[in-house]
């Protein structure tokens, strides 16, 4: 259908016959005998003429009409002989902008309608529901097409040093078990009998602890993985994330290999040499100076803590000086700010203009931001909207966040149970073995979390290996109901059948690409994504079954 | 954990102190004073010596008290110095049969419990139902670890000429729309409103689609796919597709791209060259010839339509001539064989001792095998067994299948509707359009399946790119509901908002490794999967849910 691409062309091709197809971007009468035409394909664009010395007058007259009747990105093909445009003609930075191509024979492919909005013209898109109402259009956008594109690059970037490094890519089943503690999982019906229930992985944790017991040594995979909960800002129900592990590991050798990977695909999708190996925070840390497990450390304003303000235990006082902030900081910002605070007073270490937040917390700080953490990051945005604060899109800093507690507390569980920080299948840190039989909220776990500029990009564990451990753990800490302790059955069987120590990681795809493509939403980096309420406004997603396809499964609506 | 594993030590690490980390294959006491270990990893497997004089023999008389308690498949850690073995005592072919390993220290990893099975004797394994129980045992098997490897690397092959061949890797959302017509998808109910659901991909065809309205030009993705029915031999609820689309293509382009990809994939799997271009063969010859539309053409006893018997109109008789059949086959045999024929006579072309099959058909075939076709796999099954047929097992004859109906009539509408032989946006064969509007069940359609030895690997169309040909068809040949038009709205608007001609193809990639590894059934080629009857006897999949879980969904069980 075409012999070249627009993007292809070079001088080179001067003087050759080619045939081309794809989309008109504009036309223009030059003159009742010159017609411009702007030709665009996925590769490029070229301009095209079509003259009427170069052919008879009744087909120019003819392909005239024809192209002038064609809306913005109807569909040619169009057949003709390269040519070098006039000396001072040659515009634009493209391969293609000293050459134009003049028109032998052109036909339609393809006839478009009125489009609802012009995808070129980025000074005038519509809403977001519009153009989600519209995905095929939007992704003509310059921008979804690099984001795409980039995705695609990234990820081929990733697959490739995986394989390199000897990772074997397994697929693990999206029809995984429904699991009776699993309030966020969807179910998915089946006739193997009534009632009976599939459910999506929320990740393919179990399936990649079984694959280090079947002895693969190194897993990987680019898996789906779904979610069903209420969608915040920028969560979609279905993500993708970069699955790997491995057995006969530490924790150094899992970070070692993310870092090379990090690095590997900084340098593939944006030619940045990231430096290795990454920086280490504990949680602790963390927590105090920046009040966040995912700190962006590209700027200061760090968090102090204080004993002079209070001596109760287990509750400390903290203190965040902003520089100069009583006169870059105005009062109706200072109102927001307050809203994230309880107290605002001075502190002896500040200077006359500085502007200083006190706020008190637990000793006990479950994996989250704290008060002047928030209010660590709303100022620092406000300062750079301002001037005051440079913060850096092209510095990387990233980091490994460490030593969380094994163990947290729920809100509502002041006193009672504790529950796995981050999964129950997370190894103790080996000296704090002795804890788990004495004080197991003291214990801390072998869990990494990576952060990127305020970012958590993903986060792993070495696992446990022990069946006692793990069934330990299961029972007595946890206090995991029997039934909910007998759908692990087959892990702790595993485990004791010659499972390797081991561990791994998981990185979210679609906020690493956001982040590689600049991209404020995941939605930008996703070809068919939901709307901010799960919905597939494009597809018309989801919609309402009818009652005798639910009847199949033996369920029915209540109405 | 380790310096090095097992199989990438060679003679050049004879003196080495080494750390290695494993399974215990088997311990052999050859003295009091010497224990022989079979250590095993995934790369490959060692022997080490724990010999009494290299240590204290407290040490030794521990060690070897430990080792000797340990069941088959424990995990250890061991370090010690490579040593060469001595003359005569390398044994098998691998790398590492020349050396061994002199113990200074072992410790153990994990305690294994007594293994329900032992995988690795290849003699003595148990049902097929017991190692799904255990499958992360099973998956330690030689065969199975090669099979799920050889996926991996197979996977990467097709992955890497895709990349090469500027294909652009775009994941498509697995939470997709339920449709009125969708008897065989899983429906995904959601909280987003009572009764609403999403639906479980039986294709990304849509979505592929639309990519190329949006300007994609080429995409592939190794998709997920789904689809909930009674589940035959060999079948699995979820199954992976290499599925590929291109903007401005002619058949032959995707056809031409496709057999440069199974080169590709044959030479890095198997070091096979295979020819291309495949030979093609259309719909009416393979159904005339072989009595399939996947013929198997290794071997000859091709079918002939013969007029000598019936006058009647659309009916077709056909003889089969197995020659020496009459010694051949047994009459126990031909007894069955009769089960799947109604007459078996003698035609003048046969000679003494032959035997001859005779059949009769309609000259309407839907896709699918004739009797003949039926009679003349089971015969070869039954001479190959026999010894009276070579049918190679290292012959690949691919063969495109193509010139199929566009619409087929289905058993209970003989006079009746057509439905669409594949999918209705099979664009029908240029110079047959007019019959559309006369007399459509003539009309040919531009769809092409791939058939390797007997099995379809994969097929793909040329579309409908024209949104009111489009329409035609749903409307008024195919005469869908209108509550299903409009469930493919988007498809139609997208088609007449510039979506260039475009066509693609989806390769069955379990069935694709299941031929390369020699697998006889999918199982073997799928880390993961479910049992023949939609189960995961390893998982426990699926499981009865909670009432409260479906109360969740607006849905109750009906008792």
């Amino acid at each position: 259908m075409r012999t070249h691409t627009c993007g292809e062309l070079t001088d080179s091709h001067v003087g050759q016959h080619v045939q081309l197809c794809g989309w008109v971007q504009s036309i223009r009468a030059a003159s009742d005998t010159l017609l411009f035409v702007h030709l665009r394909d996925a590769y490029g664009s070229l301009q095209l003429l079509l003259e009427k010395s170069r052919m008879s007058e009744e087909l120019f007259n003819e392909k005239k009409a024809t192209l002038e009747q064609l809306a913005v990105d109807s569909l040619i093909a169009v057949n003709g002989i390269i040519s070098k445009r006039p000396e001072g003609m040659a515009k634009g930075n493209s391969q293609a902008c000293g050459i134009e191509l003049f028109v032998s024979n052109i036909s339609t492919l393809n006839v478009t309608e009125k489009l609802p909005f012009n995808p070129h013209i980025k000074a005038n898109l519509p809403s977001e529901e519009i153009r989600l109402t519209h995905r095929h259009l939007d992704l003509r956008r310059t921008d979804l097409q690099h984001n795409i594109r980039t995705r695609s690059k990234a990820t081929m970037a990733i697959r490739q040093f995986m394989d390199d490094n000897g990772f074997i890519d397994i697929e693990t089943p999206i029809l995984f078990k429904s699991t009776p503690e699993g309030a966020r999982e969807f179910l998915v019906p089946t006739r193997v009998s009534l009632g009976a229930c599939y459910a999506l992985p929320q990740s393919p944790q179990q399936f990649k602890q079984m694959l280090m017991a079947a002895g693969f040594d190194r897993y990987f995979q680019i898996a789906r993985c779904f979610r069903d909960e209420d969608l915040r800002a920028d969560r979609q129900p279905e993500f993708t994330q970069v699955d790997m592990e491995m057995s006969f590991v530490s924790k150094n050798d899992i970070q070692c290999v993310m870092e090379r990977l990090i690095q590997h695909v900084w340098r593939a999708v944006k030619c940045v040499d990231v430096q290795i190996p990454f920086k280490h925070l504990s949680f602790t840390e963390a927590t105090n100076k920046y009040g966040s497990d995912k700190p962006d450390t590209r700027f200061g304003l760090e968090i102090a803590q204080t004993l002079w303000m209070c001596q109760e235990p287990h509750i400390v006082a903290e203190v965040l000086v902003i520089p100069n902030g009583a006169n870059t900081i105005s009062s109706r910002e200072l109102t927001l700010l307050s809203e994230l605070i309880r107290a605002s007073k001075n502190n002896n270490e500040s200077k006359p203009g500085d502007l200083v937040f006190v706020s008190e917390r637990s000793t006990f700080v479950t994996p989250a931001n704290t008060t002047l953490g928030r209010v660590r990051t709303a100022v620092a945005k406000i300062l750079q909207a301002k001037g005051h604060l440079n913060i850096p899109n092209d510095q990387y800093n990233f980091l490994w966040i460490e030593d969380f507690p094994l163990f947290t507390r729920g809100e509502d569980d002041v006193l009672g149970k504790l529950s796995a920080t981050h999964h129950p299948f997370t190894a103790p840190v080996a000296q704090d073995i002795p804890l788990l039989y004495s004080d197991p909220a003291k214990v801390h776990g072998q869990h990494y979390d990576l952060v990127l500029n305020g970012v958590e990009l993903g986060g792993g564990s070495i696992r446990i290996h022990d069946a006692k451990l793990q069934s330990y753990i299961f029972e007595s800490i946890l206090k995991l109901d029997p039934m909910v302790q007998a759908s692990f059955g087959h892990l702790i069987t595993a485990l004791g059948h010659g499972c390797p120590p081991h561990g791994g990681i998981a990185l979210g795809l679609d906020r690493l690409i956001a982040i590689l493509t600049n991209s404020q939403s995941l939605r930008d980096v996703i070809a068919f994504p939901k709307s901010a309420n799960g919905r597939d406004i494009f597809m018309h997603s989801p919609a309402k079954a009818a009652a005798h396809q639910f009847a199949e499964y033996g369920l029915h609506i209540i109405e």
